[in-house]
């Protein structure tokens, strides 16, 4: 099951309300992350892949991966819903039905490697019925993602979680990265259908509810969606659950939350320059520069800067707050000017 | 005489070749820099005011002043053969003339204090037959200007200047400004044609007699201004010229060479930015953000920067290295990528 209903106004202007980061040519070549992830997908369950995005994608969806099967949400819940809503699905069809669930927009480095960690998580869920996570050794105190506390971290070998903790503050995750004892959550799970229902009627009954209806055919999405609460897996079940493994993993997994991770895709020059689109650097180091349309952009005399063409919008900001672009898409939607969005 | 032939690189990317920064609408109100030029012209010359600019330019020129008389240059040969080609001109029609020389990138806040110092220097001319400038106290060592040695700086006095020096270097320029005694030259200039024609018969013959000949029509421009020396009225004529006065003047005087020149044009809102165009910055103080066509330009925590976008072209740069620009130009002559020039 791939993960594609995000809005990801941090990679706006390139990401906008009808066009989402995971359906932009970002990758090596123009490929999509979406495209990507279908293909980290296939690799472990063949034709067998299922991607949940938002009706209003759908279109934009299919055209990237025709002959995909889709399940549409009618408005965005996180991902406590849309993951309740394939489970649902899936356990319909086969109540054994096991499923491993890939976020769209992600980037991973080495392909067979994810594969191979992902089919061991794959059978401790069927073996132990546990929820299975990938775990990524932290680089920095990154205080966006989820830690996962281990008592040791080889790579490859299924290890008990003791406990998960969902986007820390500064101070808790630079203890956690120092103390050697912590992973990165890389936003993939394993875990049979009917584990993450029994879960979600736990921790958040009225979703575990409302998809058993849809699926059903009792309940109309349209319908019991707008009511259901809008809460990641992460902070509705993983926080909480029991028997929760990882299989650390370096496989060169990067999350594309924000124009900060694009080097990492596709890469740079000698001078750690990331450009796309005809562009001229002058004096500068550093910089993320992706144009669109035959738009040159011209930077001289700044280093770590990212510029950002895409159709109607330029975004100009430092790479190390390339998560500020949020403020943006805010500031937007207050000055009524929501058209560039 | 409005000196209006440049090619403005520094204000790339909206100068180009075909289309001059003079002719941009930088100015408020969108007016252009030529057509306040012609009105600070007009101030003192009433309806005789000639425009020299580049045959390439004369289309879009007349289009901004109709009616107005031009002179063109076949090739573009920096201000001592436009001067000399203006005052030989002049001198065909009326061995008496005068003229006062204006060049169209500048801006002045104050315009009837321009006219009346204006006036002051053409009077000393007609009287002494001086070469008369107008003196700028200086706030800054900038090293792209002329500086003009007096005994004292009175504002509307007309004063000897006992030495000319052009764009001296940044350690001379700081001991200029540092002394007191020296004003930046506005890079107008009051002389009689005849004047003009004589320092150019001493300092510059090959351009004195070519101007001579193409007036008398016994020479085309075209063949024999390829030929000439490319040099500046400064470098040419008032680095040696004896008896040359200013008039210092606190006129909210401005060289308008570069971006950073922007806000003394168009002003600057409460956070210092300067913005034209659909804009937004979050987080950011003394930013210039120029955008056309409707294209949002969206700043999020950066300070003292440039960003232009201008037709298919779009520059970053900080706003104390604006003059940086011109290594963009030459970068893309290098790297053929000419198209964007």
């Amino acid at each position: 099951m791939i993960l594609a209903g995000g809005s990801g106004t941090r990679l706006w202007p390139a990401s906008r309300r009808a066009r989402p980061k995971q359906l932009l040519p970002l990758g090596p070549g123009g490929e999509t992350l979406l495209a990507a992830a279908l293909r980290r997908g296939r690799a472990i369950a063949g034709p067998r892949v299922l991607v949940v995005t938002a009706e209003t994608q759908a279109e934009a969806t299919r055209q990237v991966a025709p002959g995909i099967e889709l399940l549409t949400e009618p408005v965005g819940r996180n991902t406590a819903a849309a993951l309740g809503l394939a489970a649902a699905t899936l356990a319909e069809r086969d109540r054994d039905a096991v499923l491993a669930v890939l976020p769209a927009d992600q980037h991973v480095a080495d392909e067979p490697g994810l594969t191979a960690v992902l089919e061991t998580a794959l059978a401790a869920v069927e073996r132990d019925d546990v929820i299975g996570t990938i775990g990524i050794a932290p680089t920095r105190a990154e205080t966006g993602f989820g830690y996962l506390e281990v008592d040791a971290a080889t790579p490859g070998v299924v290890t008990p979680v003791r406990r998960f903790v969902e986007k820390p503050d500064r101070a808790t995750a630079e203890a956690y990265v120092a103390s050697g004892r912590y992973l990165w959550n890389a936003g993939m799970f394993c875990a049979s259908a009917a584990r993450l229902l029994r879960e979600l009627d736990e921790h958040l009954p009225a979703t575990a509810a409302a998809v058993r209806e849809i699926t059903a055919g009792r309940a109309r999405a349209s319908e019991v969606y707008p009511a259901l609460a809008s809460i990641s897996i992460d902070h509705a079940v993983m926080e909480r659950a029991a028997r929760v493994v990882t299989v650390p993993a370096a496989v060169g997994w990067d999350d594309i939350g924000s124009w900060a991770a694009l080097p990492a895709l596709r890469g740079s020059d000698a001078d750690g320059n990331t450009a796309a689109g005809p562009t001229v650097i002058v004096d500068g180091t550093g910089n993320i520069a992706i144009g669109d349309d035959g738009t040159l952009i011209a930077i001289v005399g700044i280093s770590d800067v990212v510029v950002i063409k895409s159709g109607d919008a330029i975004l100009v900001v430092p790479r190390a707050e390339a998560q500020d672009v949020r403020k943006i898409v805010e500031a937007l939607s207050a000055r009524g000017l929501a058209r560039y969005l």
